[in-house]
Formats: C-alpha cells, structure tokens, sequence
C-alpha cells in the first residue's frame, strides 16, 4: 500500500524547497513568483494533497531544514570547526547539517551537489575553491534553493562570507619586520585559489614597502597545502638561508615545525615560522605557532545563519558579510640570531 | 507542471531503496518478501511509473547510493580519518556519502537520523556510543535500510565493525611494565562506553598479572575525554607521584602532553605518556606520542564495503567484523627514572 503524498513530495516535484510550499499553501506565497505559486498549487490538487493537522503544525512550528554543507576536506582541522559552527546554530535552529566532502575534486563536488539537489536539500553552504556560481546556477537549475558561498574567490555575485586575505598577509609580513628579519621565505601551494594571490600579495607589498630584500622567484617555495608538503619542504626551507618563513597555512606550518624538531633545528632560534588561519593545532605544537587568526567558528556560524535567513525569505537581497583576521603572537616566532 | 514521477519516488513512497524498486521492476525481486515486492509493483501501477531507457541504464549501470554516516564529532581527529576511509569506498563506488555529526546528544543523533530515514537514504553507518540497536530499529520502522555499526557497545546484533579493546589495554600495560615502570596511572573518561570499560580491564588486568601495585580508586583520574580534559588533568597526574600514565585516548594524552610542556616537565624523562587510537596528530606533537593504534582509515573503508553489499544484497547475513590492534612506539615513553 502506497503512503499518502507529503508536503515533502510536493516540494520535491515541483522543485522547490518545503518552506516554499508551506508558504504557498498557507496562503503566504505573494513573495514567490507566479509560475512557482501555480506549480504548486496543481502539484496539490493532481495529487489531491491535504495538508492534516499534525503534519501541518509540525511543519510550521519545528519544521527541520536539511541543509548540505559541501566542504573541501573534512578532515583538517579547518573545516572540522567550521562545521562545528555551521552545527552550533543547526542545533538551536532545528536544522539538519549534512556534511559532504569531496576531497577537491571538482568532478565529485558537481556529482555529490547534483545528488543533494536532486533529494530536495532545503539549503546549500558551499565552501570550494573550485565551484564558480555559474556552475551552482546550473546545477540547481529551475528549483528555488537558497546557497551561501564561502568564498575563496572573489565572486563577483552571490551571497557570500569572505575574510581580509591581503591584510592577514600583511600582518605576517609586518611581524617579521618588526622583529628584525631580513631574509625572508615564503611557503605556498601549487595551485592556489584566489585567496592565496590575496594573502601572497599583501605579504609581498608590505616586504617591499620596508625594503625587505624579496624575490618573487628565489624566495617563495611551492608545496602541497598539507602537513606532509610543509615537511617535505624542510631541506629547501633550511637551503634558503631565511631567518623567517610565512607558510601559506598553518597545516603546512606544522609540517616544516616536524621536519625541524627531526633536524634539530631550534625554532625560533634559527628560524622562526608564521603560518596562517589558527587551528586548534597550533596550541599544541611545540613551539605553539605564531600564526594570522582567521575566525573559523564564527565563520561558520554566520555561514549558517544566513542561509536560515534565505531560506526563510527567498527574496533576500545579496548579502556580504566580511570578516577581519588578526595576528596572534605565539612561541614560534622570534628576533633574528644574530651572527 | 508537475515533473514525471521517478524511481526515486516510487522508492520513497515505498518505504524501500531505489535499487530494491530498480531490481523488483526489473523482475529480479524474488530476494525481497512478497510484501514489497508487491507495495512497489502496485506503487507503480498507482503512479503511472515507467521505467525510460535512459533512466534505467542510469541506475543499473551508475545508480548513487546515498549513504549517512552518524559520527558523534566530525572535528575529531579519529572520525575525520574514519570518513576518510568511508569516502573512499565512496569515491569508487559511485555513492554519496553524507556525514552527520550530533556532537554526542543522543536525542539529536535520533532526530538527525529520522530525518535522514525519511528523505530515502538508501543506508546508513552509525558510530554512535549512545544507540542502539533497539532504538535504531524502532527509528527505521517497516522500511528496509541496510546499516552498519561501528560497536563501541559490543552489541548483541546487527552488522557491526570492532576492534580488540581489552587487548588495546593489555599491550599499553605491557609496554609500560617492560620499560620497568612500577608506579602507574590511568587517565579514563567520566560516562565510558562499553569499549572504554573493556580497554581500562585489560589494562588492569596485565598490571596486576605483573604484579604492578594499582588501586582502581587512587590511580584512576577522571577527565573528559579531549585535548582540554587532558590538559586540565595535569595537576593531578603530577601529584599522584606516577611514572608513567596510560591515556584513554590520544586526545586526552596530547592535552596532558600540552600541560606538562608548560611546566617544563620533561616527557619521557620524567613521566612517560601512552595514548589509544593513533591519530594524526600524534606524529605532530614533540615528543612524538607512543599509542595502541587502531586502524581508523580501515575502519571506515570496511564499514562503507559491508555497507555496500548490504545495499545490493538485502538478504545478507549478519556480519561480524574484528580489528587488530597494535603498540606503536614513539617518543614519549621511557624508562622510569632512577631516584
């Protein structure tokens, strides 16, 4: 025997989101365009839908929202407490997060968006370097689900949260002049989405604007953006004969801290590391790492809240939400050795 | 205008997974009860289902399963790595893996899976110390949704991964009894499940089998089980006077190790530390932290495997599967000190 049809398979049907078609059906559907109204209004009569009681109180007053959370990697420390953000308002706010990872893989990150899409996610938070709002736009297509971009780079629309990439490059570069450094390095990965141009450039401009020696070329090493690319960098950081290096994050930061300790190498004695976003990591790193703060959590939190706004009124306006970052003086960074 | 009815639909309104309604509709149901063999052929008879030729090649040849896995806490380092081995499987085997984390609320755990049962999700991986098998059951009903469990309770029934706990505590003990230490602690969380019970017995099993003097009230130290509780356990570890102490898990002993680096107690010269889990971290840390490792990638690979063939055979046999367990010897662990 077939269960009855559920609001959920209206919403499903016609493409759009539950709230949607509560709105519509509750008579609060004037925001919604005229097609949608009417899509959802036959969708009810053809598959003589009613809304009962129950079903009906439960979606207005504890409807839950299930939201996708499409993140790069969720096994670094920074996207684990991002999550941990986008869940601490789920949690008040009677949502379901659901987390998917893809592992930077743009194909899979299309395959898995495609599949949530299809199984009527009421809201998307999208954290990838390599989704561009074209490709959201079509693979959402005609349906109404309302997205907020954790934007690495710079998309000229959509709403979005995004952090002062070139002013936290600005503050590594500024912390290592104050203390005194004149031979400076660089750590950066290979393939690095708009936010690392940022943060690279801020460093750079500000070395210059205190006549720091520095060359693009000879003093910028590629690695993976990992813990095992900062350690494999080790023998090319030590060859530089730097006295400082800004590691691009603070994952490869602690990568070239083990391949030092392993080297004997004291830091920051010889050499003082910087590296960058404060994950819970670097309070337990020896040294604890000097590092630029980006707010992880709250990101998060502000991720999700506005896409509980969206999805309570479709016709919000664009939003950006900017977050500062600052410097966050640890035990890895010191005055240069003098010789 | 309303969109064609689809597999998906019939699978939902069925109560059953889109390959159990593409396998009955493509007359290779006899594994299923005459039930819902019947419920999906009448479904489809009510809503006018046809199978097209696209659509058809599509799910027998690439089908996605959507897979929830219920982790008690994505930002872990364990269940970071444990959804890195289910993304995996995932990956090559063409399912979406979803992952949702209920920071070990068990009511929200419940919530978040109803939610998930009833948006058709084909199966589930459930790593919760809170559920079991009893409530899973009632939450899933009359729908057939194959589940795994990763068994922190030694559950009675069900599908299940676990590993060897009581033998995790007897290695730790031995080592510790090897280098010579006699004066031993345990550091174990407030509410364990059933794996900690049994990982603490065979730690006091071996200590008094080596007639290493232990008192399960003086020279056990109560501390929540993460990085924080760890370090706060730091005062007392070093009152209680020990050698040597044995953490519940790796988190708990990279706190701790935290602690005493700011006391400038020297590990392992001093106090030797052994962790449980070998997670990432451990390598990250200095000194570089002895553990009882546990297989967390395969874990998670072999869980999303059976999971897998529950999925495609609804009839299989319950399955039980064992993890080995062994002792890594790092930095952190010494000889006692001579007095």
């Amino acid at each position: 025997m077939g269960k009855k049809v559920t609001i959920r398979d209206i919403a499903r049907l016609a493409g759009v989101s539950v709230t949607t078609v509560s709105q519509i059906l509750n008579g609060k559907g004037a925001r919604f365009s005229k097609k949608t109204q009417h899509r959802v209004l036959k969708l009810r009569d053809q598959y003589g839908y009613v809304p009962d009681f129950n079903a009906r109180s439960l979606i207005l007053q504890k409807s839950s929202s299930m939201i996708g959370v499409l993140v790069p990697d969720i096994s670094s420390p920074f996207f684990g407490t991002f999550v941990k953000g986008v869940q601490q308002v789920a949690q008040h706010e009677k949502m379901v997060p659901l987390i998917f990872s893809a592992n930077r893989d743009p194909k899979l990150e299309q395959e898995y968006l495609s599949q949530m899409i299809a199984r009527s996610i009421d809201g998307l938070i999208i954290a990838s370097a390599t989704m561009t709002t074209d490709t959201i736009s079509r693979l959402i297509g005609s349906r109404e689900i309302p997205y907020i971009l954790f934007d690495k780079n710079y998309a000229q629309h959509g709403t979005r949260v995004l952090t002062d990439d070139y002013r936290g490059g600005t503050l590594a570069a500024q912390h290592l002049v104050n203390l005194g450094h004149q031979r400076v390095i660089a750590l950066k990965p290979r393939q690095q989405s708009e936010n690392f141009t940022q943060r690279m450039k801020g460093f750079y401009d500000t070395l210059i604007k205190n006549k720091v020696n520095f060359d693009q070329k000879r003093d910028v090493i590629v690695a993976s953006l990992s813990r095992p690319g900062g350690y494999a960098a080790t023998a090319a950081v030590l060859a530089s004969g730097a006295t400082a290096v800004f590691a691009g994050n603070d994952d490869m930061a602690i990568g070239l801290l083990r391949g030092l300790t392993e080297r004997k190498i004291r830091v920051p004695d010889r050499l003082s590391i910087i590296g960058y976003d404060d994950i819970y990591m670097d309070e337990y790193v020896s040294p604890r790492l000097t590092t630029i703060h980006q707010p992880i959590l709250d990101l998060g939190i502000q991720s999700a809240k506005m896409l509980l706004s969206k999805i309570h009124d479709d016709h919000s306006s664009e939003q950006i939400r900017r977050f500062p970052v600052k410097l966050v003086i640890r035990q890895s960074t010191g005055q240069p050795r003098q010789n």
